[in-house]
């Protein structure tokens, strides 16, 4: 089983380096803290997986409609959903290095802190734990009199109670209804790490969906096999994927049931997403402190009511990352090991990789004009004429491309091209004409293959 | 002419809480500042006004690749770019009332600050201007002792450079070649205003553009006539665009050009987007100030050199707001006005409208169908079958939906709908399982129709 090398991690991240996924942010300043950019094939990465979660949860749907809210909102807002008194983390200081940790992921009573220079604990006495906000704060405006103090958001949820009630009003739509969002969070996390999977900047994509009461079970059941779904429809292993009820003492005091989609990561199970009853307790507080009344008017029963809410919560890096886990194999071919990504072919940075099979008698210019005529049907493509074929295609399947066209003597005289898959190494004679629809199918019919 | 209209900016923004554009964020708490949420069609209109500009610069070329850099970088980078020091607008205070206003924008040397209680001016003595940065300032990491000052970005381009080097090693890309990104960039702004032109978070679509320094104006000049002729493809009006070269005194000391394209709006005319010339000016600072050298080694001629740079620089909101702007419409219909967003297909939140006839006789169920037919097809759609059809024609001309399709008591019996064009309200007969074939070639065949 592939993900069971203990190196695994090492690979995606030197593999993401190395093929331009994702760069240490402010490298050549030495970094700053947890962050990282995304590079040319790890941008298209995160837009596809953007793309795919927005069509699955806006687009192709009836019932949901998009947002796009600032990230940067009146204060108030982070007062009423209690992020302001309760986002915070236990931290303790030691009294005698200075060092500060998290309370809860102690397990001494006693500064364990260690240095190159100081290789023993340092051992000092540690101060009572307090409470340390994760939220980022700033200043916004000019005058100092009216300057004010602003928060980062750390969700995007916020965002969309806000505008529950402009939605309503603008929109025609009316519970069981979802608004979605994707974008920036920020938390100013302790302990980030591993990789890409806990960032203190991070992009979400949140949906609450709005019940009446009554169906809150019901559609917390719906959206948890609905979510648990597009990860298999994506190609995710089943094996490394399950679904973690919380219990009681792990909800918060409002939710009626918490459900994580955890899945099985080389550093062991994680959250991939989460799915939460959050009842109608962010609607009822926000009515509460700003004086606007947002209960939803059933124009049947003639009944005012706070819907119910139910949130499936993502976060599109990590998505990004365990699709790179998961998809990642080695395998023995003729003596060799051949890397590659297992993407769905949808996400997948480079569709197509599109080569002459020498670099001479006319294939170049041949490949050349079916790479463009692919590219103004938008899709994306990579042209590459260096180095033997067989590099070529194994160049290909380490960055997860799933279809390589090549041009070869024979084409210019039939147009007729190879087209080469990526988990299957089959290869087939496809005419020119005829290869967007060819694409475009195997592209909708792809399967993950079984595991060897 | 439509646009000389001096309610217009007032329609537009009315137009845009109404149908769910545009809202005021954290609206239910007061809002705050020049601060903007995108509702249900606002949100669609910039995912595609940005993949509208992605596949214009990325997708569809061989030599542009993209990225996707943090937000908050090593503060070290704005120490280098000169925006610690430099980025900066001078303010004066009032020494009676305490207000504070923009140097630059004052026409008199007394405090013209009036108030709802005191409506004549303060006439207060005013301080000597004093530099306030434009950048948002926060706070990094938990310990007191290693917790750091860092800076929302307040351009996209800087992460761009930063990761010059890392695209190079890894994308096999050379010079002549550009690096594109879209993300929100942040500025502390004194006097944001106009809707959404001038926010203090905002979403750029920039990209740098590497070149051989000999080969600078040419591609300084490619740059300027491909982006104005994006616009033009986008449909905006010709007579409202033009080109403004900077002057010397305008320029940065290290440009050797720049050029704004401009748009006139109800207020004046503003920058839509900038074509800027920066030289080697941030490659080289980078490298002085990181000790990395960020030359590139040119295999062929065996130099190394710093790539000039030519930054095409827009905002995914202002082009947005200048798309409704631009196409809105009021004409005289049958004695009733009739409002229209002339979108191009390509940007419009909605794509296409599907209304039964009649709320009867088995139409509703077989205009669903046809619906959810196109939305498979990733089509963006809208069903209604309130009011009456010349009525639900109205809702989508005023929100820009290019086509309608309708399904009367024919199309039960011979499977053929009418399909109805936004701007010419002409009608034609369509087979249904030719539908979306039709619409993807009308998207395709869209131009922007002459002025009334």
């Amino acid at each position: 089983m592939p993900t069971t090398d203990p190196q695994l991690m090492e690979k995606i991240v030197s593999l993401c380096k190395r093929r331009g996924f994702v760069f240490q942010a402010s490298e050549i300043y030495g970094g700053i803290g947890n962050t990282y950019d995304y590079g040319p094939l790890g941008v298209e990465l995160l837009r596809n997986v953007k793309n795919s979660w927005w069509q699955r949860t806006v687009t192709t749907r009836s019932d949901v409609v998009g947002l796009d809210s600032a990230i940067i909102q009146n204060p108030k807002t982070w007062e009423t959903s209690g992020h302001v008194s309760g986002f915070t983390d236990p931290m303790v200081d030691c009294k005698k290095c200075k060092a500060r940790f998290r309370a809860d992921k102690l397990d001494d009573a006693r500064c364990p802190e260690r240095s190159s220079k100081k290789p023993t604990e340092c051992g000092g006495e540690l101060t009572e734990p307090r409470a340390f906000n994760l939220m980022f704060k700033t200043n916004i405006g000019a005058a100092e009199s009216t300057s004010s103090v602003a928060y980062l958001r750390p969700e995007t949820a916020q965002g969309i109670f806000l505008n529950f009630m402009n939605v309503l009003q603008s929109s025609r739509v009316k519970p069981p209804f979802g608004i979605a969002q994707i974008g920036k969070s920020f938390r100013n996390e302790i302990t980030p790490g591993n990789f890409v999977f806990r960032t203190r900047e991070f992009e979400q994509c949140e949906m609450e969906f709005f019940v009446p009461p009554a169906q809150n079970e019901q559609w917390y059941d719906y959206w948890r096999k609905e979510r648990m779904q597009w990860y298999l429809d994506l190609g995710f292993d089943a094996g490394k994927l399950r679904m973690r009820e919380h219990d009681k003492s792990e909800l918060a005091h409002y939710s009626t049931g918490t459900t994580d989609i955890e899945y099985e990561y080389p550093f062991g199970w994680g959250e991939l997403e989460g799915i939460a009853c959050r009842t109608d307790f962010d609607l009822k507080r926000h009515s509460e402190a700003s004086g606007v009344d947002l209960r939803y008017f059933d124009p049947e029963t003639k009944e005012r009511y706070f819907p119910f809410v139910i949130e499936p919560a993502g976060g599109v890096n990590r998505i990004a990352l365990t699709a790179m886990i998961d998809g990642y194999v080695e395998e023995q071919v003729e003596g060799e090991t051949r890397a590659l990504l297992r993407f769905h072919p949808e996400i997948a940075p480079i569709t197509v990789g599109v080569f002459p099979l020498v670099k001479k008698e006319g294939m170049p210019e041949k490949a050349l004009e079916i790479e463009a005529e692919l590219r103004r049907a938008r899709l994306s493509t990579y042209y590459d004429q260096s180095a033997a074929i067989g590099r070529r295609y194994r160049r290909q399947d380490e960055i997860g491309t799933p279809f390589c066209v090549t041009v070869d003597g024979d084409t210019l005289k039939d147009d007729v091209v190879t087209v080469r898959h990526r988990d299957s190494m089959q290869q087939e004679r496809v005419k020119v004409g005829e290869l967007r629809a060819y694409l475009l199918a195997s592209i909708g019919a792809w399967k993950r293959p079984p595991l060897g």
